[in-house]
């Protein structure tokens, strides 16, 4: 058995390598790639992704996990090499329903389809964006097919980043959670005049801001010698090894919090690959990422989540990090102090780009796009309409209307990607974050006065003993009782949003 | 037999699409890749260098192309198709000799052995390197044992770069050709005195440095859409397809020439990428490029020896190009002429280093290699005493003996990264370069005129319509004979030195 399951290592390490070569040639095509390189781009993608695929679910593979599903019955279900076992099962079981050439053309699409895209947003022209993600609906509805899903076509998709999960389950945690955040909106709104944010909007030196956030990361853990910072149309993580983990963020020379949040929210990402296990290196189970893998994103959106807005919008984190953001823009920040700066930062009000988004408001955001991309592959939505489709309810649950399709629909990287069934992870990472912090204040309940010091070192260590380290072993619901107790509750992130925006408001 | 052509066209396509991610890999270890990140980048290109050659060496392409020789003996000889088929077969025939594991190895110890050469330089430790050399020269000459060399073990190795080339047949070229080169040097060095190039080391701000370099490889036709330019140890061209060509070079704060010349050198080889036949993509005939993939690296060689020396070194280049040197280098280059510019540049005195030496003595620096290769790899020089070795021969042929390792057998990235072999062409490319402008000369009379007033295009037609669209569809020989009617002759190389050291020199 110990020989079957190297073989089975061995053939994952392929996997592994054909997939993190598919990875550096994505961050080059965001990067660096000058644009005549597009097409041959799109090729090789196509290219490593087939052959990826083709590796993974040769018979051969199925013959190895068959014969080793008894011996993994008798390891511990935690250990390693059951894990291994169990999702290389269950993901294999998936990849065979696909065959080989939607998944080469998916990736071919999807390259061709981001440079449209980032066209169409530059230009603000969706026409130019419209053929490509009708195409890459059309195969993300064949990839949904492919598996058959009982009750919605859009649950196989929802699948893909969060196994086992369905869009009645999310419906089941958004649907009371809706009207709790419309409410506390409106009290905002209310009170809109208790803060003001103005010191944000000044010129802040794009230099000088990359590299405020450089050290920020590097104080939360982010190592550079594992890892790197550059700019891109939409900020982005991407991992080749728990040893070279990239981040991506892009900056606003007249509002300060964009980078830095972004660069903040992406190092959160970055932590959780850079503390994998070096035990699970190139066996794919270290592979927790942005990639359509069937780990689970919300728990990777928890711990971005959790960097950019439990610590990072936090009193205790800008009691530390204020000065020394003082310090690097004297003549900016010099006359405000830090409750005034951690008002402005917080600041809650109905606006139009989801990254940009406040804690209170993002959840509708995201709900936007969840039921966008339900009524999508259901075919209740017609892609040429999106425009409208989309400029309706951003007046419907955010009571605003883009001014331009670069503002709104294309706002994105997801959909030309063919990310879809993503951007509900988001909100259900929000929300794990919160249920972890509340764990992790039980735990050790000296964290806030050491993250008020600037030392982030038991944070860290908490979540690489907790999460990091187990890459995707365990499911969302198998972490959340390993971590919590308990699955994903949606009340303490009420309560945090309630609590912490009272105080700020005054409601 | 069109369905066959096919076929193996296909098959073509995913090779090539394997060998360009493994390029892209490679690019990025080079120029942005955090430390951390060596391991699982060897582990990578491992695989894909692997899995590129099974792809080749299956059994389904010697069918393919047994079944397509008649029909390709039937085509044009030059013909796209026949030369596919042509070139395939003896790409086959050598590649089905090498076993994979052997494949994987290569390239994994290429990965790990280029990070401790680098560290080595830096550190100015051979020692460091050692091992890793050892290792290299090894798997060398396992690589070309595969072959069965009849004469010598080298030839195999110089067979991988310049197809059909032997020691003997390059030996027939460098063997009268090395005195005439000492006697000219011998003649230099007696007038030593006629040039002063102290006007060259002076400060020059390293951006600015690059900001000229890319207007003149502009200028000459290299198109920044199709590719960029970036900072590494040492430089080098490498191409992802032909409209994805990227340059490399290094700065030298107080060494005007290294930069730039490095550059031009490199534009040169992208030019010849650049311009390949589109017909030819994604079938690996348009990757006459640095892999080891059989093509002729001298013909290559001569691309960018001819546009470093022969454009690059020239009295009409400078002519068009010195008065904009001297704008954005007013301070250092204000009192100088051009005729003292262009002596200064062309200044010729036994160096150290190769890639920074001047025409004349650089033809000695390529034969030391050759030499010190051909014994290595014959076990008449121990790798450990190689240090000794090379200061013993640079004192032979040149006079000189480096007070460094840095700055002699640690010099070149070349036998890190297992390209043994490669040297000779370096110096097969000078002297073709020579009989091209010589050919170019008789096409197009007005070409140095045109050159005086900025005009390459012609240049660059010429080139484009003789050399780069045929990709390496052709031998050195074959294209050597259909552009100049003749194959490769050292007495014009003799003479293109011999006039111009006399008149700079006045010898």
């Amino acid at each position: 058995m110990e020989e079957k399951l190297q073989q089975l290592k061995n053939r994952l390490n392929r996997v592994a390598d054909l997939r993190s070569a598919e990875s550096v040639l994505h961050w080059d095509m965001e990067t660096y790639m000058p644009e005549g390189g597009s097409q041959a781009r799109a090729d090789q993608m196509g290219t490593l992704a087939s052959l990826a695929h083709q590796y993974f679910v040769d018979e051969e593979v199925g013959k190895l996990l068959e014969d080793l599903a008894a011996y993994a019955d008798q390891l511990d279900y935690d250990s390693d090499n059951a894990s291994l076992i169990r999702v290389a099962q269950r993901e294999y079981d998936k990849a065979i329903r696909v065959p080989q050439n939607l998944v080469e053309e998916i990736s071919r699409t999807a390259s061709l389809s981001q440079q449209n895209w980032q066209k169409a947003r530059k230009e603000n022209d969706f026409g130019l964006f419209l053929p490509w993600l009708e195409k890459t609906i059309d195969l993300q509805k064949q990839l949904a097919a492919c598996f058959d899903p009982p009750d919605n076509l859009y649950d196989a998709l929802v699948d893909v980043y969060e196994p086992g999960m369905t869009s009645t389950q999310i419906e089941a945690v958004f649907t009371p959670l809706k009207p709790k955040i419309i409410d506390l909106v409106k009290g905002i709104t209310a009170h809109r005049d208790a803060v003001d944010d103005s010191v944000l909007h000044q010129h802040f030196d794009p230099d000088a801001q990359m590299a405020f956030g450089r050290q920020v990361v590097t104080r939360l853990g982010y190592s550079f010698e594992r890892g790197r910072l550059d700019l891109t149309a939409h900020p982005f993580t991407i991992h080749f090894s728990r040893d070279d983990v990239r981040i991506t963020t892009r900056v606003t020379a007249d509002y300060m919090p964009s980078a830095l949040m972004g660069t903040i929210h992406e190092a959160g990402h970055a932590l959780y690959e850079q503390g994998t296990d070096p035990a699970l290196y190139r066996l794919g189970l270290g592979r927790a990422g942005m990639m359509a893998e069937g780990t689970s994103m919300s728990v990777h959106e928890s711990q971005s989540r959790f960097y950019e807005n439990i610590i990072g919008r936090s009193h205790p984190f800008w009691h530390y990090f204020y000065p020394r953001l003082q310090e690097a823009f004297p003549e900016q920040l010099g006359n405000t102090d830090l409750e005034a700066f951690y008002r402005a930062l917080n600041k809650s009000e109905p606006s139009l780009i989801r990254v940009e988004a406040d804690e209170v408001t993002y959840g509708l955001h995201i709900m936007l796009r969840f039921d966008l991309e339900n009524d999508l592959i259901n075919d209740r939505v017609q892609v040429k309409n999106l425009p409208e489709e989309w400029n309706a309810r951003m007046e419907e649950y955010l009571g605003i209307t883009p001014p331009t399709d670069s503002d709104g629909v294309l706002q994105d990287v997801h959909w030309s990607s063919g990310y879809f069934g993503y951007f509900p992870d988001y909100l259900l990472g929000s929300i794990f974050a919160v249920q972890l912090w509340e764990q992790l204040k039980k735990d050790n309940p000296k964290v806030v006065a050491e993250i008020e010091s600037g030392q982030f070192d038991s944070v860290l260590s908490w979540q690489r003993d907790k999460i990091h380290q187990h890459g995707k072993k365990f499911t969302f619901d198998e972490l959340a009782q390993r971590v919590t107790g308990s699955t994903l509750l949606w009340e303490p992130y009420v309560d945090y949003l309630t609590t912490k925006y009272s105080e700020i408001y005054g409601l």
